[in-house]
């Protein structure tokens, strides 16, 4: 679907129910309620739905009250599959009748959809769905637009930042956008557990093949001792790969039987060549296999196959 | 000085020394360098100069080869104070024709300054410069803008970035800056020393007035079990502020006969106040001071203090 005729669609309806995907990050909450605003703008009634909580710093975005509705209308934002809808919206998988999207891999499983795989957030794509519904953005909606582009691009840091991207934010902050207040709330704040977990992978830090690979490990017991939540734990497997001379990243997280392994590499190495060994994959440059083992063999067993392949590719 | 009147004398004069501030940092050198570009451009002779080595991480901002001038001109970039040029560039303190800056804090000690405290970076007022020169800025210059923006603004995150900063950066990706392999240079990477440090830090962690004050240390011993060199220190005193609930983060320095400190404070807490307590001082939200004590003593007293400004403050 164009532009237009998403916005020519949405006019039409009332009623509508937004879904976000589970485990709700800042680019589906902001398409989600950056919607939500727009329509009731217009008169429309309208609710996000989410299958997990809304996690506390988030809490900015919500409107003061938002009542249930029975809806005619469904739209996903940032969902790329609906198996990423989680349990408490499944019943709604078969029931989409629109998507907004920026990921290339969307499954394209909803009846119309508007996907921009190019774009660094599916905010970016809903502010001009917003614009073309002809509704003038105001503070609030700058808010939840600039939470999706600050989020999904680590900070404006990532390969997916455009010129554009960058110009829709600074666009949103004439707006109004608390950005940085947002970007500190976002990027400047750790909780004691996320900290007591980076000490502790930290610790558990290990080097192989003359500093090419670095291994860090995310056990139950480390869970247990500092109280980290599956939130608290975003972003550390990128930590071993970030080290210079660095060409594999590993991290080891604990899981019943064994290790989930999670490989992040350079341009010389196939992540998931590597990772296709243990009957894993992903893609060259991020992947996952399980092993079954151990943490000191399973880590000696992927350190193994990470150096064959660094030896392979003359590294 | 105005822009224009800045361009007028740049655009008369020839052979013109360009002077960086010590410990060389991204906006100093995008500055330095960019100027360069435009100034040998135009066919003028321009060298750049700093009183310590640049930084490895800098390299892709240098020219190939850079002779030697005999200067008729000089001209210091994002150097608010003629200390700052250090010592291998002291002599020309009192010789400076010509002061580019973006600190508020500039001592005014050039013939002639364009000083605009409000930008994010230096390098925000120096494209203009280059403009205002009629050089039409290629990918070089727009590495060199584009580094200053991103390292003067911890890849704009911090709260002197405006919308104005954001467009400035998108410009210059759209003359070819490479963005992202900037940002991951400047911010992807670390050293295996400065991992080691931050697993140090984090190690010596310590947390007082139930989570209001957290505490971190720098040893001699750490420093010489990791290798560490100052570059490899910047922003290790911004961890504990950065962690939920603190008002108060403090880092103790080992330093010869005691140890330096360092406060970072929330919006309740007067840094300056708690720094003066012990013959220190500094600004609202950072401040330092000196204790000539042991890491336990000085740990034990910087706390109390940080303790009765926290109960003062009702927080």
């Amino acid at each position: 679907m164009t532009l237009q005729e998403t916005c020519n669609y949405l006019k039409e309806q009332d009623n509508i129910l937004i879904l976000c995907h589970q485990s709700p990050d800042g680019d589906t909450l902001g398409c989600g309620f950056g919607l939500y605003y727009a329509l009731t703008a217009l008169g429309k009634k309208a609710q996000v739905v989410c299958s997990d909580p809304i996690p506390p710093q988030f809490g900015y975005l919500l409107p003061e009250e938002m009542p249930e509705i029975t809806p005619d209308c469904v739209v996903a934002v940032d969902v790329a599959d609906t198996q990423l809808l989680g349990k408490n919206l499944a019943q709604w998988a078969d029931k989409v009748d629109l998507c907004i999207d920026h990921h290339s891999s969307n499954r394209m499983y909803a009846k119309r959809t508007l996907l921009r795989g190019a774009d660094a957030a599916a905010c970016q794509i809903m502010i001009e769905v917003i614009e073309g519904l002809g509704v003038k953005p105001d503070k609030k909606i700058a808010n939840c637009i600039y939470t999706g582009l600050c989020t999904d691009t680590g900070c404006f840091q990532y390969s997916n930042v455009t010129a554009h991207t960058m110009r829709v934010a600074a666009d949103m902050m004439d707006l109004g956008a608390d950005a940085h207040w947002i970007n500190w709330k976002m990027f400047g704040t750790k909780s004691r557990a996320r900290i007591a977990m980076e000490r502790e992978v930290l610790d558990s830090l290990v080097y192989a093949a003359g500093g090419k690979i670095a291994v860090i490990a995310v056990t139950a017991e480390m869970l247990a001792r500092t109280g980290a939540v599956e939130s608290e734990l975003d972003g550390l497997s990128s930590i071993p790969r970030e080290i210079e001379g660095v060409e594999v990243g590993v991290t080891l997280r604990e899981k019943t039987g064994g290790y989930k392994i999670s490989l992040r590499t350079g341009e010389n190495i196939d992540a998931s060549k590597v990772c296709a060994v243990f009957g894993g994959g992903g893609h060259a440059r991020a992947a996952g296999c399980f092993i079954a083992d151990s943490l000191e063999e399973s880590r000696a067993k992927i350190i193994e196959a990470a150096k064959k392949a660094c030896e392979e590719a003359g590294v």
